[in-house]
């Protein structure tokens, strides 16, 4: 039977522009040429980790088993900064120490690695793109077998950044914009499980009160609302319309959810 | 005899730094892991189904017989539009059923299927994303082989959009401007088979008159021409130039083939 | 055994939001449907041919023996240039004779064809898409098997473009920025083998003396420096920030690579 070709993902801030995510690419298919290679995206903010982590956390969760991620958003490159191989959730990932998998090693078990065995790098590793050098050649070897393990010890202490939660309050639970997507909708840190949907909830954002619907479809074009998007995240949206527009609101502009009903009226600020 | 991995193209607003269509790539590998994908284009308009229907009408006729294009702009996600599956010309189409595809439902034989068969689609569907949750498993079931009369009932009056086309008049032939392409060329919605090249064409767009010319050697660099573009629509191009900054042309803007021998003198404006 | 899929690569200046870079895969789909596509860039400026070599002299190296590279940057479409098939280094390149393989065709052995053969080619050609029309198809049947004699006579003079190096002086190298990368980096012409890092260097540009350094860790966050790229380049970089905005400068600004205890006490401008 056909074995059937890794997939690799991948993840970075590299731009389309220059030659970065081809020679990384080039990297990999020297030592595995039976690789699928899926973007996620390379248009990450020049060093943004949590941009970078955020996106990691959206779309890892609707890929098969066994896929590797490689996310190389790597401020510290040059530094003693360590590289990670990670398994969780049937899932693999290697990259820099820096946060950038936050979301899979703060949840369910997963077991980490450093990237520390030079046999599985480039011969030659550049002081200033260890993600052609060093990060996606070993992303290689693991999508030709090798175990992690065998990249290097174990670590029980790799990097995790405050990825954006919500602070609650009476009757109401806060949060912030994590992300504006392309369509000019609101991502919010606040997810389905953050709050009750009893019929009452509304949303506040830029001065504004928003009701909570289920569907563009039960907004009239061009109206702004709140809804669960396709991330199990609330999101801030207007249909056929740019929310980020209409509601002048950027990444980090405060949300709060609160229930009408709710005792004491008005919003907890905790 | 090993089997080849059927090619799914995708044609999306969805944009590259958002992790959206690496999702739908990703449920599509879940369900049929030996596809190749071809991007036509993520950089539509947000919601612009129109551009999105004429990216279809330029690639599609390239691609090897049995193609599946995944083509997502979705304004009506989450409203009662329906989903489709149609097959023409040899290819196969799955998206919204909006009129983006336009250009393959009016001409040739076609057949249009709705997308109802719940077992097709992701287990959870959400409100707001059916490019990865409905249409890409459509896509990768049809890519396993599933037949599209499977996926739901016929359809016979799937939406078409008036694809921008020509009025003609006396010696003469009128058309819009319908996409400006990165080199700034003016793509036409004037084909090859609507006017007579005996010579006499003069091209006028803008106040100005262009003369019709086989190819960019014709032209000097620098001045602007008109041509028989790539994909048979008439274009206004400056040879190494932009068409678009020379003649402050945009989309919509009004062109007119004209031989200047025709009786009357003057292009008719019918 | 099975066979690998030959990869082939692509450079353009097509950019992505018009369907042209997937009309030339499906061509090329068309006649060789097991092939490995990876982009090295489609953003190269328009009519970049310098900047398209670059791209290629960064890139090309990392990628396997075999290798096939379609370069379509080709602002003399429908003018008399010739297209070419050349043989360096154990890969492959396919595109218009107008330079963008001048670092392949200057160094090392290599030999190099004429595109001539028709039979190769789509069986319409149009006058201005030859990487969809004649280029594409090539590397398709080069994808084949198709030996690169057989595309036409040998060419002995292809054009070469002088890509940007250095004038050196007593105890200076003098160079030019070539590439601001997405980071801001300045990539320069001089390269480690143009001088002799003996503890002394100082590098000069925009009226201001950086370090040479040997990787991003040796600078303070914010602070400037040059250092050796991952491509052997000398860079000019700013720890975590961005050298083109600190430095004001851009592609074409001077870089001066001076030994400060060279005799002489200044760098020469020869």
């Amino acid at each position: 039977m056909r074995r059937q070709a890794p997939i690799v993902t991948l993840t970075t801030d590299f731009g389309l522009r220059d030659p970065y995510v081809a020679e990384m690419k080039a990297a990999i298919l020297s030592i595995a040429r039976d690789v699928q290679f899926i973007d996620i995206t390379h248009e990450i903010a020049a060093h943004g980790i949590v941009e970078a982590a955020l996106a990691l956390e959206s779309a890892v969760p609707y890929f098969p088993d066994g896929t590797i991620h490689l996310a190389v958003v790597d401020p510290g490159v040059g530094t003693a900064r360590r590289g990670l191989v990670v398994e969780a959730g049937g899932q693999r990932f290697v990259g820099p120490d820096n946060g950038i998998f936050s979301a899979f090693v703060t949840g369910g078990p997963w077991r980490a690695w450093e990237l520390t065995a030079k046999i599985y790098r480039r011969h030659i590793v550049s002081s200033t793109f260890h993600g052609r050098d060093v990060f996606g050649p070993a992303a290689a070897h693991l999508a030709r077998g090798v175990r992690p393990a065998r990249f290097g010890p174990l670590v029980v202490d790799p990097v995790t950044l405050p990825l954006m939660g919500v602070r609650r309050g009476r009757g109401a639970v806060e949060g912030v914009v994590v992300h504006v997507d392309r369509f000019g909708n609101l991502v919010t840190s606040i997810r389905a499980d953050d709050f009750v949907d009893d019929g009452t909830i509304e949303v506040r954002i830029a001065g504004g009160r928003l009701p909570l619907v289920g569907t563009y479809g039960d907004l009239r074009p061009g109206r702004a609302g709140a809804l669960l998007g396709s991330n199990g995240r609330l999101e801030i949206v207007v249909r056929e319309g740019s929310a980020a527009e209409r509601l002048r609101a950027r990444r980090g502009a405060r949300v709060v959810v609160w229930r009408r009903r709710a005792r004491g009226g008005r919003p907890s600020r905790t």
